[in-house]
C-alpha cells in the first residue's frame, strides 16, 4: 500500500547528517555527537532510597492516572524553588508539567502556530527544538549568532518584514549549539523587541544550573511584566533526562491551552517520575546535588579544551563556554566539515557537523559540535587524539 | 496581553459537561464518571520489587536518554505476547512504545492527517480520541453505533462522499462509552471496507484483555494482510495507567514517521516505565494477573448491574457488556439527562451524560455512562442507592 502522509511530516525528510548520527549508535564509538548528562551526575542510590519510600507509602498515587497539569506537590516545589532561586512566576503565570522539556516546544507550537505562521529562532539551534518547530509547518526564521547572543539588527528585522511572527526561540544560557551565553543587555533588548512587536519568547533553559563560571544572569521570564515569556525548565540535566520530566512556566491563559494540548497527547506525565522529582526536591539536598554535579562538568568541559588545545594546535578554534555540555568549534574555511565528521566517526569519534543545526540547509558552515559530557574522561582523551590526528593529516595536506 | 491562539485549538472549546466533569473531582464524591482502574487491580508489591531491581541492577540504563523507538527488550517482548497471544504483526509492520495509547492517536493523526482532511468514528466514541482528532482541525464523522458495532452503510456512505478520509477509528472490545463489542463479521466487513477505499484503519485495544463473559474475538489487525491497520495497545488496564505505557504495531514506513513525531514530541517514554513493564512481562505470571484482574472486574460489573436492576427498577435500561470499565444507560427519552447528571453530582455522585462522547454538539442522547472500576464496591451500592431515589423522584414527577 502506498501510504499518504500530512504535509507536515513531509516536511521532515532525511538529512545528510543522519548518517553519522546513526553511525554514533555503533557500540565502541566514542561519542563526542551525544548530549547525554554524564552517568556519574545521576543520584542513583537517592532515586533508589525514594522509588523504595513511595511504593512502600504511596503505591496507588504512584500508580493511577494523574491530572494533566501534574502532581500537586511537584508543581508547588517547581513554583517555589523557581521563585526563590531564580525570581521566575508572576501572580499571572501558572505551571505544568511536561514529558521534558521538549514538550514544552511541542506544546508552545501546537497552541499558538497555524502552518505558514513565523517562529524566529536563533541559528544555528538546538535540533530537537527545529525539528520540532518543522512539524507544525510554520515558516522558520533564523537569526545569526554572535558572541553576545543572537544578532538584534537582523531579529528586528524579521519582526518587522516576517508574516505573523507568533514567538521567539532562544537558549540563553550556553546555547546548544554554540555554547553561547546571552549577554544581560541583549536578554533585555529581546524582551523589549518581543514588546514592541507583541511577539510571545519562548525560553528554553535546560542547562541553566550547568554554569562551571562566570555569574548567573538573570532569566528573560525573571523580567516578565507583560506576560509574553514561555518558560521551558528541566530536570534531564540535573536529575535525569530517562525519567522525562520537564516545566513549563507562562500565563495562565497559555498555559491552559497547553495543559488542553498535553491531555490530548500523553493524558499527563508518569506519576512514578513525577513523584521521585518532588521527594528528590523535598527530601534530599538537591541544591548540593546541582553544586556537586558542576564540578564533575568543569572538569570535564576543562579537560576537553586542553586536549583540543594540545592535540589539534589551532585547527579547531573555539570559546570556551560558561557551562553547559557543548564545544562549538570551528575548522579552517577550506576545509570540509562533512568529510572531516565521516573520516571521524569511520574512526570511531562521532562528532557532528554545525550544519545539522542550520535553520537552512546548505548554507556553508565550518563548526562542529563537540559533547565532553557523555564519553569518560579517558573517552575524551581517546577521541581527541584521533581528532589531533585528523586535524594533522588535513594540515599537511595528507587527507585525499 | 491578548493571546493569539492557533485555530487547532480554538476548535477545543470548553463544553457543557465541563463543569459536570469538575465536579466529579470534588472530595467524597462518588466517582461513576472516571475511568480509572480498580486499586486493588495494581500488582503493587510486584512493582516495588521490580523497581528495586532495576535501582540496584540498571541504574544507569533507568536514568540516563532512551532512544525514541522505546527499549528494545520491552519491544520484542510485547511483540512477541501479541503475536502468540493475539496473532497481532506481520513482517511488514513494527513496534514502537508511546507514552499510554493516547499518543497512538495523537502520531497517527499527526503524521496522517491535513486540517480538513476525514477521520471516520463510532459515534459515541472515547473523549480522549475525538479531542486528539479534533486538535489537529479535521473533519470528524461519527457513525451510529448498533448492538454489534458500527453502522456499515452509513460508514460505506461516508466513505464514498466525505473528502480525503485518512482513517477509521474504533474500539471493538467493551467500546467506550457504550460497551459494544463489534461483531466478528462486522470486524471482517470493516476491513474489507477499508480495504476497497484505501483507507487506514485505528484500531484502539484499551480495554481487550478485561473481558469478563464470551468468547475473545480476533483483532481487526489479526486479519491486516495489506498493512492497513494500526493498533494501539496499552498497560493502562492491565499493570497501571499512572506509568503511561502504550504501543503502537504498525506497517514499517507509518511507524518510521509516527518514531519522527513522538521525537519531536517527548523524545522517549520514560526508560523507568518501560523496564518497569518489560521485568513484569518477563519475570511475572502477568498472564496470571490479568486472569485475577477479570475476577475483579466481573464482580464489579455483576454488582453495579444487580444494583441497576434493584436500585433504578427499569428507568436506566442497559446491556450488559461483556467487559471492558463502563455500562452505558439510557434513560426515558422524556427525561432531560444533563439535568439528571447535574442532579445525581450534586448528590454527590458523579455520572457522565452521554453527549460528552457524540462527535458533534446538539444531537439529542438519552444515555449516562457508569464507571464501576473506579468505586469501591461499597461506593458502587452508595451511588446507586442515590440513582435509584432520583430515578423514582423523576418517575413520580416529583423533580421540579
Amino acid at each position: 500500500m502506498q501510504y499518504h502522509f500530512s504535509d507536515r511530516v513531509k516536511a521532515l525528510k532525511p538529512s545528510e547528517i543522519r548518517e553519522i548520527l546513526k553511525a554514533a549508535s555503533v557500540p565502541g564509538m566514542i561519542p563526542f555527537a551525544a548530549g547525554n548528562p554524564a552517568p556519574e551526575a545521576f543520584p542513583a542510590k537517592a532515586v533508589q532510597e525514594i522509588l523504595q519510600s513511595i511504593m512502600h507509602n504511596q503505591p496507588e498515587k504512584a500508580l493511577q492516572y494523574g491530572v494533566t497539569e501534574g502532581y500537586e506537590p511537584l508543581r508547588t516545589a517547581v513554583g517555589q524553588y523557581m521563585k526563590t532561586d531564580y525570581r521566575i512566576g508572576k501572580p499571572f503565570d501558572a505551571l505544568l508539567i511536561t514529558a521534558g522539556a521538549q514538550q514544552v516546544m511541542d506544546l508552545t507550537t501546537k497552541v499558538l502556530c497555524n502552518e505558514g505562521d513565523t517562529v524566529i529562532c536563533e541559528n544555528p539551534s538546538f535540533i530537537g527544538s527545529l525539528n520540532c518547530f518543522r512539524s507544525y509547518n510554520v515558516n522558520l526564521v533564523g537569526i545569526d549568532m554572535q558572541p553576545d547572543g543572537m544578532d538584534l539588527e537582523q531579529l528586528e528585522q524579521a519582526l518587522k518584514t516576517q508574516p505573523n511572527v507568533r514567538f521567539i526561540y532562544t537558549i540563553p544560557n550556553f546555547q546548544n549549539p554554540t555554547g553561547i551565553t546571552m549577554s544581560l543587555e541583549k536578554r533585555q533588548a529581546v524582551y523589549a523587541l518581543a514588546k514592541q512587536y507583541g511577539v510571545l519568547i519562548l525560553e528554553d533553559n535546560p542547562y541553566g544550573e550547568l554554569r562551571v563560571q562566570g555569574e548567573g544572569l538573570p532569566a528573560i521570564k525573571s523580567m516578565d511584566d507583560e506576560g509574553i515569556v514561555i518558560y521551558a525548565g528541566s530536570f534531564s540535566k540535573i536529575l535525569a533526562p530517562g525519567i522525562r520530566v520537564g516545566f513549563a512556566i507562562a500565563p495562565e491563559p497559555l498555559l491552559a491551552k497547553m495543559t488542553v494540548g498535553k491531555q490530548t497527547s500523553d493524558v499527563h506525565t508518569p506519576m512514578l517520575s513525577q513523584m521521585l522529582v518532588h521527594e528528590w526536591m523535598t527530601n534530599y539536598d538537591f541544591r548540593g546535588h546541582i553544586t556537586n554535579i558542576r564540578e564533575i562538568y568543569r572538569r570535564k568541559m576543562d579537560l576537553m579544551c586542553d586536549r583540543i588545545d594540545n592535540e589539534c594546535r589551532g585547527f579547531l578554534q573555539y570559546r570556551k563556554p560558561e557551562g553547559g555540555l557543548f564545544i562549538w568549534a570551528t575548522l579552517p574555511e577550506n576545509i570540509p566539515v562533512l568529510a572531516f565528521c565521516e573520516k571521524a566517526t569511520r574512526r570511531m569519534v562521532a562528532v557532528v557537523p554545525g550544519t545539522a543545526f542550520l535553520t537552512q540547509a546548505g548554507k556553508p558552515c565550518h563548526a562542529i559540535r563537540l559533547n565532553f559530557s557523555t564519553p569518560a574522561d579517558s573517552k575524551i582523551m581517546d577521541g581527541m587524539k584521533v581528532l589531533g590526528a585528523l586535524s594533522a593529516e588535513y594540515r599537511a595536506g595528507a587527507v585525499q
